[in-house]
């Protein structure tokens, strides 16, 4: 059987995990705030550096409410599939669990290595999650039509590209995007859709009594989003500068997601016949505004303009829903299982553009001393606002570039038929992939048959 | 149909949130720590304001641990009954996401404007959900007989009195009520149960059927349970002074919990004729102990205390589920969903007590220096323990008046006939608001109808 | 019938809570940090005591990570069967309500009275958090077959055990094992192992049917995982010295699981004969990698270190539940409900062991300044590593001779027939404990039986 995983998904997690341990022996080392001699070094040369200044206390909550979105947030919004909950939550893991070693590794190479070493602590352990969300979000695209030896393949090219772009945007132009409006949610989106782009299966249909929920797995999935939902005013904040524009992140955040709810209840009412709410809009547009802030959410955005972002955001998530999505699939062939281009396409470049009006918009009149903590280069006296503005609207362009390219090259080394894809017959199904389910092939539109899990099922409900 | 969604709840829900943004921009700024200008101006003045001084640092885990009782904890809350699940998770979401910005704007009114504007920060987001928390249990009373429109509304007014007789208490009597005994509970409780008076239904059996749990709804309600039993820590202790005060209160708070949760178990088996569990009770009464020591976990109650407290608030509880919801519901009329009354309203008033009597029995002996970081008019010299308990005394007689008066003219407000309250024959019911389901009302009694639904009832379990 | 809790369960916990409560009003205290009078004194004489020196800002935040561990994570990873679901969330959380309060004391009593006082803080918070740990692993291997006053009973032992292995440990031998390794997870480990091999039951087959999932049960099982294998660095930090200790520890758990979670699905698909996934070996191998590091974390023991020994941990841990636990069942009549002895005895041995390599490889040239940070007696110039290494592979002999011989005079204490043990055709059933199943013993084999949910089944699903 083609998706058959007897050798493949074990060799190539053996494979990577060795290839990884062994760069990581060659190249990785603790920082400053994780060695015990380069702590206490500083410490000693110094009165001013006391246990309570290193980075952990500072990001570590953050950064564990990162994690949470990671594995939680993305893992359980996806469970809402009735027969992929195990795959869902399963590959969900491994590809992360995967992606923040790679993460680690090639984000740095690429921001700067130390006397030829990469260091290691929390910040990099969020980045890492960062990147990671990225190729979670692609995943919802794919989610329910690849293997998972494709999807830690996707991982590879992904997590690389992504270090390369966002290397591009921070350091090379010099653009502001804490909360990944660009680097996550634009990329990992358009990657994502070209993926599933070239992917296209015109035989899915044979699939769809299966792509779609059912009660307790709608619910499932509500774990996913609340938790995505509030822990975004952590993530948002989690590498900004220390002091007001974490907390003003935060607070943005918090505003913008509040008001997305609301115009995600009020168009999912709207567009539909019967006036009755779709949990499809609430479990995912309701986080759109927590996207859309993830440019601008550490400048001077104040409330009432993360609430105007956030209820923007919320209604172009529903109205993609409902009237794009369709048509992307029937006319361009992007089949988008999750609707990543409703929650992260769309939101994510309406953030980077509110990023870059916002980046423009700003004056020392508004930031005072604070403006270097926010704008890096407004410290070297080169800063100009409208060419701040600028660059940021050219790191969107080149985002959608690189997204769009490494989506079509990685799209089509996913085509190779040596990955075990599953066929078109099976999509959406765990039993190819998890002990205990008996696949019937001569009852494709049946039920799913399994000794366990009948006998539970006369048994418990 | 009556309740019918169509325009009323995207119309309500879009003029609410153009109106909180409309006043957000007129009358919301960052406060210091939040503001770019403020947050650095300072810093740059005195040498002493380092960036781990900022409230972002002592406050945001708190916060973040808050928000997750609210929105996981009070959400899955109410996933016990069997047809609910969605509108449980989705109109607290809803409800909550509007409560917050709401609360901002009346606490921000009444609590004191600076130079006729609102100051926001990591303070004001605890606040705002400490509010919201309010309704929530409002909520819970009118849980599944009230339209999305109805808890809107509800909304609207209980936020505003919430706000006003927290000002009375905290501002104008000088009480403590850290955790909320009073302005958290005990409102929302009484508020609650006097709206469900108002809005009795004397043919609600008509959807009994539907007003009970299954097996797995029960397992996501317990969910909800354990998150709010794990976090009412935070809770308790989000706004206290900083330092020991803090501190103390979670670690009360951890004391009362656990010793609730044994009382929980005992008093459960003990009035059940064949000593069983009931999850109904270790669901809800187990959570107790944390409303019991919202006024005095800030105080010198000591672990000791604390457990005693817990061990009682954890016997009314079960006690009041066991033998007073049926009383008030045949004798009173107040149909009382969750039971919010065992588990916020009696052992909310049993916190007021215990936090009266805690203040009365203050003394500069005990509290030292910390005296005033607790009781902050010990710092004026006109501090007296035994009038500060009596403050507070009357501070739970104002919250119980305002709270039933507030509910019984709301009350009245929801019975207007414009808002698509359901019918008695569907209470309880998802698929009035929700997609995917197939109402039959020619079968009142019967299963929910669904395409969807119904298919995969056969596929999957 | 034999499991009758009508009085005993209740009982028990009011006389157990009486005597908590009574123990606690005559030995507990609050410590200087919690203490209004202690903390305000000490700032008062001293002006280098600011607020954010307060412990509860370095230790909350991980406390409420390992309470979410203990709460959630291990009672949601017992849900996995299929109609046990409360009692695995029920008991859980009763016998750590209790256990943690009961732990207070017994780590108080051994560790260090303060004139006659035990002091509590977050610290004693955290580490009382951990000795629940070692009883829920413990009711791991026990689960589905003792009555809530044997878990009760079991827990009086283990938890005074534990407290005296820990003291004999960290204060006699000057052992590290911050994470637990050896305290919580290789002692937790194989005292319940062996209480199981004395309650072994030869007729459990009886209720094999019951002793296995069912898809949903899956799902909320991997609530648990996902929740333990997110916050595990943070258990392995949360009692580390404050700064580059406590955020290394966080850094090496992070790799270690990611390392271990690459292993489990390899080997749980190399060891399937049709190459596919097992959910029991993703529930718990893949957690494997956090137990391993729980003794080397605070070490120096490098990125690369802690995935090598992650991936160890995840193989051993897959292998030992495929060809080790049926051994253990059929040879040595170990009946191990969760494989507890993979998950936590094995994993626990290598981690003892690693942190003894760990040790005694360590140099003042690696640590530099921090090398008393972790090893606490370096400070006192009798520091030698290679007797250090010694004295953790004697804390290890120890720990396993404490819960092997604590576990067998524990599991004989179970066996008198006093406790309403489940019989052998009812375990792993929640009819037995809670209201609402009507259990029906003419059909053993049959559904269970309950007016409620019988009906839900036919109407919801």
């Amino acid at each position: 059987m083609s998706t058959n995983m007897r050798l493949r998904l074990p060799l190539l997690c053996i494979i990577l995990e060795v290839i990884l341990i062994i760069l990581f022996g060659a190249l990785v080392e603790y920082n400053d705030d994780t060695h015990a001699k380069m702590w206490n070094a500083n410490k000693s040369h110094s009165a001013t550096r006391d246990d309570y200044e290193n980075e952990f206390y500072y990001r570590y909550p953050s950064f564990q409410d990162v994690h949470v979105m990671i594995f939680v947030g993305f893992g359980f919004l996806m469970t809402f599939l009735q027969r992929y909950g195990f795959s869902s939550v399963g590959f969900n893991f491994l590809i992360a669990a995967f992606s923040l070693q790679w993460a680690t590794l090639m984000q740095g190479f690429v921001h700067g290595m130390h006397h030829g070493k990469i260091h290691v602590g929390v910040t990099s352990m969020i980045n890492a999650d960062f990147c990671t969300g990225s190729v979670l979000i692609s995943f919802g695209a794919v989610l329910g039509k690849t293997s998972p030896v494709q999807l830690l393949v996707m991982a590879i090219f992904e997590v690389t590209l992504f270090a390369v772009n966002e290397f591009i945007l921070l350091s090379m132009l010099g653009a502001n995007d804490a909360g990944g409006s660009m680097t996550i949610h634009t990329f990992g989106a358009y990657f994502g859709l070209m993926v599933t782009r070239v992917l296209y299966r015109p035989n899915l249909d044979k699939s769809k009594h299966r792509n779609s929920s059912v009660y307790h797995s709608d619910l499932f999935a509500m774990i996913g989003t609340i938790y995505l939902w509030m822990f975004w005013p952590s993530f948002n904040s989690a590498i900004t500068n220390y002091g007001d524009p974490q907390h003003r992140t935060a607070l943005n955040t918090y505003y913008s997601l509040a008001a997305c709810t609301l115009a995600t209840f009020a168009f999912s009412a709207l567009v539909n016949p019967e006036g009755k709410l779709d949990m499809v809009h609430i479990q995912n547009a309701a986080l759109a505004g927590g996207v859309a802030v993830g440019t601008a959410g550490e400048m001077m955005l104040t409330p009432f303009g993360s609430m105007i972002v956030g209820f923007l955001a919320g209604t172009i998530s529903v109205l993609g829903y409902k009237y794009l999505t369709p048509v992307l699939e029937s006319k361009l062939k992007i089949q988008d299982t999750c609707g990543i281009h409703n929650l992260h396409g769309m939101p994510g470049v309406l953030g980077a553009v509110v990023g870059a009006v916002t980046s423009a918009l700003a004056s020392p009149g508004v930031y005072g001393h604070g403006l270097q903590r926010v704008f890096a280069d407004a410290e070297t006296g080169k800063w100009n606002p409208q060419s701040r503005g600028g660059f940021q609207a050219i790191s969107l362009a080149v985002t959608l570039g690189m997204a769009l390219f490494g989506g079509l090259v990685t799209g089509f080394i996913l085509k190779l038929p040596i990955y075990g894809a599953p066929p078109d017959t099976h999509c959406f199904e765990d039993g190819l992939y998890w002990e205990g389910f008996l696949l019937s092939q001569a009852l494709p539109w049946g039920p799913l048959h399994s000794k366990e899990y009948n006998k539970s099922t006369d048994s418990i409900l």
